[in-house]
Parts: structure tokens; C-alpha cells; sequence
């Protein structure tokens, strides 16, 4: 049973950017539920997957979307569920207008926002997951033991 | 019988904003309904206006936003009346989040943009009695008058 | 008869950018004039377009330039009818120049502004069309047709 | 038992900003230990204070910097708990750097990250509640209370 | 007899800005005409001025415009006099606005742009003086003067 | 003799952007004298080169740097010439460093800026020949078939 | 004798910014030598200053500009001595035009810069005493001292 | 024995950018030590090559990182030997987020920091050599004749 949403406002998104949120929960044996959900394109279906969430399972909701980047506020304005954004750089403005729609929400609705791109999502992911560690001591031992590797693959010299 | 609706995510909008969209189109004699709707603490009050806009007679909707501006997106997400945004200058990044988010929406779902801050909703108010000028001859006389007096206030020298 | 007029500074702009207006707009069967005038290189055929505009049976304006891109702002301050201007990214400031120059316009001559590139030009070229179709049922119908398909060609998956 | 670490780089970040955190947090009857800690000035407190957090019941860290703002970052790195980033404006740069400086963490170590200044810190408060509620669901009831009383009071006009 | 003529958007930009202008004209003895002339609100006395400008003999012609500045760009659209543009800071965007949409011309039009502000408005008051110089050795000597002037009043100490 | 200056930081700086004044100036008949020469790598040849600059014929010089762009400012700081300063695309942050660099000059000494890159230079050059056609009738001549050829040269349709 | 030479551009940098690295270099007992001197208004005090700065003693150049700030790389240009720049928010835009007309120096000849403003005229002070203690013992202990006693003022608590 | 440590955070970033420091350094005769150390991934090796640092013989650290960089600042936090930051273009946001991320160090802790990308490296290499040649005359020398070189190549003409 997923327990991460991940949305993305276009079916592009999914290999620029995404699909390494996914990567990295498959990683840390956590399911996903992978969507194609446009906050403009299709409100209706984002309304709808929200009021089934919490009762699907999902605990955390990953929102990557780019330009006017309204996904994850939408989402946010819809659950109390942790909603995390991912900038993600498709205009000329190479993603300077995703980050600052995503990240500079008004005080009371509040988006986890990431870096810009692949290495944003993949973040989010991993910050899924140390929400999710909170709860649960096997996520937790999975979360330390991916951070002591990553650390142990860093090479010493180039 | 209200023409356009105004609308903004903050009552605080009001009087350093929107005010001057209101005021431009009391002076073209164009009816306004001026309302706070917050795209993320009141989404549902948002769908609730627009499903009765158009029976209520409303013909074009402004909306004003500052920060993660997402009022206009999420307006043109739900009716296909025009949708003009006006970006508001409320964090300390002086509006250039606003306005990134309110222009750069995705293709498909169209939000006309007007500058940041006063002068912008006052030009929002002037754009949307040029839409009604296009099928009330009385509202483009108003307006024609307008921009000939505005000439006119012109001073040749300082 | 043509309705909506589509202005470029460049001829180079088509292809990367303004045709997308066009195409929308045939998609929603509304007839265009496409020129080439520069606001700077040939400012007298502007005026001597915006002139004859009207009696044309021209009802929108659509604009697109790069740079210092004056030629949406230069339109409206010779024309009541809505002015829609699509900033064009050919600088290395990729864009952020002739959004500036194009939405920042001063309190009095509104330019209603779109995204940077071609999904902006798509994007007026929708909102021309919802400006029609405040007059003109046939052009809601389809208006509202291009939407719910629009909506319906979203992947629930990537 | 305090549940959120709010940390700040400077006394002075306390009231201009990360007051805002504490006083949600206590709002919604949530316990918060709140220091300052500075990555740079004294990064063997940060340290120490991290190997003791979890033990100590910290469940989150909420941290609030200015400038090259790299405190949310080095937290994140000692620790796997979830990092919440509140960039502060304190410099000419008016909060871009510091924005910069927290959300574009590099892929590997996350930082949730919000807008900058008090409506960020407001939100980083109302994010560590919600991750809170995951698994406490007193702290899920206060917290959907919140959010209607905060629907509720959003005004109906100006 | 004026050589240089002063135009501004608004007869605001005076006292701010273009009196800067003015100022330095006249310490070096260079008569000006000052005008307030906007590319949007009146471009037609715009039209009119320049197409007497040079029968005035107006040789350099200084334009400060803010926002979405294209008095300079449109006044060189219709003169091959030398342009200088002044960006004038009156947005929330700082000016920024001004200058990308004085200085990124496209090829073909040049308009020699300063910096935002009293002190541009300054310097393209003394390169006037600077073209002047080239045909009139009584302004070469007056200007020289002024340069030396100008570094003999910088103390050596704070 | 030469009556322009074409100076540039780095010989790189000659193909991608430079060359464009070159070939303008040649194309109104008024010779050049073009040189590679650093502000900050050779800056003694820099004062060589414009103490001589009058007494060899040079009336107006013009300087391309990109990155910290101190040539333009260098060169304004050592005459009285006209100093026009194009800002070179060079780094990766796009020509935004250079601009800055070049065009805000504090009050007293003007440097006379352009757009970045190719058609800042092409516009740097039209506009040394408009200075040079206030003295010289035969380059205003030119320069005003000039501008007629540019303008007849745009097409009516893309 | 002084050790450390601290220019700056104009007397107005004097108490809004430079003075910041002279106190923190008095309070280390290291002599400096305070100048007002411009690149642009003073070129050839400056390269006076230059010529005699190593015979004087001085080993190490702070250089604090706003705007073009090219005070620091033409300082570089002309020594081998370690060249520190400050760049000083005095227009419009806040301090990023000196930042990057002071940062982006082209490769061969380096700027070590700071942060905008007072911080980093403090930091440039404390960088200038870390170049100094690396020849002198008294002053690395008394570096080391401030960076202690430093450490030890950051209350617990706000 | 290497004098200058040449640390950066990911092995991706030696061919990129950081070699050009090395390089600059070997043709300088200064050895170098050069390794991949993050700030986030690897913080404790981080302390302990600093701890071991003076040892060592090192007596400047030089710090390559991209977008959040931190890792300048975290030296710098562990050691008063002088800590030179270079800025690596490694995101979509095009190393302006590592340049601030790394200039704008708050007062108490430089870092000197120089431009984004190999040209930066390029310069920390030659100023690190500008810090040893203030207490070594061999590297004084070798210096004064690398910047005699560099100069001489500047060729005359494009």
C-alpha cells in the first residue's frame, strides 16, 4: 500500500525530474503513488485524489511542477497532510519562477519546498522518508544506513 | 449588477491594491463585486464564486495576490471567463514572486498579467472595461473619454 | 474577416514563438492577421495598422517581442482595444528583459501580459478567445469544448 | 518535553522572525526548545546539541538563518530527523541570498525549506505540527482546528 | 537656444531624477528644453517634438522614463539625434524594470542607457556635454574643467 | 584615419561580439582602429592608448568586457571622448555581471551603455556614427539611408 | 606603520561601511591607513597610491565601491599584493551591481571579495588580519582570541 | 609539502572548475593537496582534515562547492587560516545560488570569495599564491613574472 503521493503537473516531468523521488523511495522499500495531476488543467481529479488520500494510506505528499508552480499550494490548501514542493526548471526563467511560486507560500498554508530540479527531488523524497522514520523503526534504520553509504562512496581525491 | 469581480487573497490587499482597480472602474461607471477569497485558506469559497459568476452576471474576474501568487492561476483553472492578475508587492523579495507566479502559467489554462502593485490594478481595471468595450458601446465612449482626458493631464513641463 | 490581430517585432519570432498563437486560434476557428512591425524599425506602419484596425473588424491585439519590447506597450498607447503582449526570450537574459518591458507598463495604458515563449503566445492566443467569447456564443462553445478535451488528454500516469 | 528545536543564527533573529514559529507551535500546544546556534560562530553547539536531540525527544528542527545561510544545512547533515529551512531577510540582498542559500541543497541531504521571513517561519511551525500529526492525533485535531478557524476568519469583503 | 532636449514620462521624474540632468547642463553652460512627454499617455507630442526637435536645434535628446521605460526606445525610433535613456526607479521592482527596458534594444535602434537613478540622469547630462565637446571647443574646455574640478574635491580622507 | 576606437578585453571577444561595430562603422564608410587591450591585464596600454587617442583622430571610443566589465569605466576615467560600453555575455551568469558592471556608473564620470552581446555592439556602433553625423554631414547622410534601408527591409508577413 | 591600506570610492563609505573593517583591525592592533580614493575621479592617485603601498609597509589592500565598483580590480590590476573588495549598497539595486562587478573578476587577475556591506567589510578586516597572521604569531593569537571570545558572546538562548 | 588545500564537494567538480586552481598553483611551483570533502555528505572529514590542516603545512584552503555551497563557510567556521571560496555552476540557477551561498557570510567568519565557475578557480589558485608570497620571496617573484607573462600575451589586435 503507497504511502507517498507523488503528483506532477505534466507527464514530462516524470523523467526530467520525478522519477528520482521515486528512485530513491523504491530504494528505501517505501511505496509510491506515482500521478499525473495538473493543478489548472484537472483541479477536479487533484480534489479528488486529496479527499482519498489519507484513507489510500498516503502520509506524505510530493507536489513537482514547473513555471507558475501552483501544485503544491493547491494541494497544501486541501489536506493537513505534509505537502512537499519540487521546483522544477521548464521555462526560459530556468525555474527561478517554479521556486519562488512554490517556496514563498502566505503564513498559514505552509509547502516544504526543495531545490530546483532532479537533485530537488530526489530530496524530497529522502525527506519523505524522514518524516515517515518518525513513525516507523524500520524506515528510520534504512534512512541512516542510505545516509552511511552515501558518505562512505565519497571519494577522497577526484 | 455587478460587471466584474474583484477579487483578493488578503483583506490587507485591499488599500494598498486593489483599491485602485475598484476606483478606475466606479469612475467608467462599470459595477464591480469586491471580494476576499484566499486560493489557499478558503479554496472552497473560490469554486463556490465562480461556479455562480457568470449567472450573477460577472463578465470578467481581477484577481489580486502577492507572494506564491496562485488566486489568478487557480480562477483560470475553473472558468473560462477572462481572468486578469494583478501581482502584489507583500514579501521582502518586492513582488518578483508574485509576479512569476501569476505570469508564467503553463500553456492551455491563460492568465492575463498586469504589473506589480497599484498601477497594475488600476491597469487591470482599465484592461477589463476594454473587454466590455467590445460589446457596450457606452462603456468604450467612457473609455475613449478617459484616456483623452488622461492626455489632456499630460503637464508639458515640469 | 480577421479578428484578432498577431503582431511580431521580428519575422524570426514566428516560427519560435508567435505561431503558436496563430495555431490555437485557428484550432478555435477565429480568423488572424499575422504581421511583422516593429515597434522601433517601422513605427509608422504600426500606427497606420492600429488605424485601420477596428474598421478592419480586428477586436484584440496580440504582441510579442524580445528584448527591450516595447511594441505591446507602444500598441495600447495607440488603441482602446485589449492589447495582449507575449514577451519573446532572444537575449541572454532569456526573456526576463522583455517581461519587464512588457508587463511593467505604467498606470493608465494597460498591455495584458503571458508567459515568456511559446507557451505564453498560447496562451493569448486562448485569452483572445475568451475575450470573444463574452460576444460571441459559438466561440465560448468551443472555447469551453478545447478545455474539457484540454482536460481530458492529462495521463493519469506519466 | 520539548518535541521541535527551533534554532536561529543570531539573538536577533529571534523577534523579527522566528518568534513566529515558537508562538504557532505553542498555539497548537506543542513544546519547543528554542536556542541560538550559529553553523559558523559556534558550530561545536550545533553538534552537540544535535547528538543530544533525539534522546532529548526532539522530533524536528526547525532552523532560521540569514544571509549565506547554511545552519538548516550542516543540521542536516548530522542528523536524520526532518530539517525545516526559514530563510531570513538580513541583508541588502533582502532574503534572496539566504533563500538560495537553504532550499538549493545539493541531492543526498535534505532541507524542507519556506518562505522568507515571518510568514516562513509561521509555516516551518504549522509544517513540524503536521509531520507531528502523523502520528499523534491530538495533535491532528488541533491542528485541523486550526485550518477551519483559519478558513473562518478570512473575511467575506475588504 | 537649447542643444538638449530633457523628456520625461512624468512630470514626478523631475525632482527625483531628470533635474540631475538639468543641473549638470547647466553648470556647464549648455542650455536644455525639459519636457514632460510620455511614450504611452502622449505619444503624439512626442511625434511632434522630435520632428521639430532638430529645426530647434536640439542635438542630444535625453529621455528618463521608469517601469516599462520605452520613452527613450520610441524616441529613437523616430530621430537619428543620439538618445540617452535614464532609468527611473518607481516600482517596487527597484528600477531593475527601467533599465533592462531602456538598455536591451534591439539591434538597429541605439539608445545610449545610464545608470538607474539621479546619478545616471547626472552622467547623461555630462555625455551630452561629452558629444557637444566634439564640435564646440568651448564645451570641450568647460567639460574638462569640470572633470578636473571634480577630482581635485575628492578629500584624501574620510 | 581612423575617428572610432574599438577596444576589447580579450581577443575571444572579437567574433562573438565585437566584430558587429566593426562591420557597422565599415558599413557607413567611418574607419576604426581596433585593439585588444585589458583593463586589468595590461591597464598601462590602456593609458597609452587614449593619451594618443585625439591626436590620432579617435573622436569616439568604444569598449566590450564582459564578467567585471572595468573597461568602458577605466577608459571613461582617462578622457572626455565619448565612452560607449557594450557588456559581453561571458560567464555564466549570462551577461548580467557585465552589465551591471558597465552601465552603473556612479555620477561623474558616463560611460554610455548598450545590450549585451551582438546587438549591443552593432548598436554601439550606429550610435558612434549618429555622434559622428552631428559634425559630419555626409555620415548623417548615411546614416539616415541607413535606418530607411533597415526599415524597408522588415517584412510584412513572417 | 601601517600594515593594511583601506580605500574606498567616496567619504560617504566611510561611516556606512569601511569604518567597519578599520575597527575591527584596530581592535586586533593592527595600523591601517584609510584613503578616499575613486578609480574613476582619482585614477592616478590611485596608482600613486599603489606604487608607493609596498615600500610604505602595507601588505595587504582592502577596497570597499558601490555600483561599477571597479575601486578593487583596478587596485589588482596594478599590484601583486592580496587585493580584498567590498562591495557597498549605494543605488537602487541594492548592492548586486557592486557585488558583481567586484566578484566576477576575469581569470589572471583576482578580487577576494566579501559580503554587501558592513558584514563584509568586517569579514574583509578579519581576512586581512588571517593573511598577517600567517607571517605573525601576535597577530594569529590575537585572532584567535577574537574568534574565541567571539564564539563565547552567542547567548543560549534569544 | 603541500601549502594550499584544494578541497571540493563532489569529484564532479575537479575537471569542471577546480583543476584550474591546481593547475595555476603547479605552474606557480606551490604544491597542493588536493580532495572531495562535503560539507553535508562527509562533515566529520571535513573537521578532521582541518583539525590536521596546519600540521600539515597548509597554510590557505581553497573550497570549491555548488548550489547551497556551504562548504567554504564550514571551513571557515573550523579554522582561521584563510578560507578562499570559489562558486561552481551546477544547477539550473546557474551558480547564483552557489555565489551567494558563499559571499555572504555573516560578519565574523570570511570567506573570500571569488567568480563563479573556472575563471574563480583560476583566481583563488593565483591568490593563494598572492598570500604565500607576502612571507616567501621565490613565490613573489614567480608571480611577478606570471602576471609579466600574461600581460605580454595579450595580443594587439583581434
Amino acid at each position: 500500500m503507497p504511502r507517498v503521493g507523488i503528483l506532477m503537473g505534466s507527464a514530462n516531468d516524470y523523467e526530467s525530474t520525478m522519477k528520482a523521488a521515486e528512485d530513491i523511495l523504491a530504494k528505501l522499500d517505501i511505496e509510491t503513488d506515482v500521478r499525473v495531476i495538473s493543478a489548472h488543467r484537472t483541479p477536479d481529479r487533484l480534489v479528488r485524489f486529496l479527499a482519498e488520500a489519507e484513507g489510500n494510506g498516503i502520509e506524505v505528499v510530493i507536489c513537482g511542477a514547473g513555471m507558475s508552480a501552483h501544485l503544491a499550494g493547491v494541494t497544501a490548501a486541501h489536506t493537513t497532510l505534509p505537502v512537499l514542493g519540487v521546483p522544477i526548471d521548464s521555462s526560459p526563467l530556468q525555474g527561478l519562477d517554479a521556486l519562488l511560486s512554490t517556496v514563498q507560500m502566505p503564513g498559514g498554508i505552509p509547502v516544504a519546498t526543495f531545490g530546483v530540479g532532479k537533485s530537488g527531488a530526489k530530496n524530497a523524497g529522502l525527506f519523505a522518508a524522514a518524516i515517515l522514520a518518525g513513525r516507523d523503526p524500520e524506515v528510520r534504520k534504512r534512512l541512516e544506513q542510505f545516509r552511511e553509504e552515501q558518505s562512505a562512496k565519497v571519494p577522497e581525491r577526484p
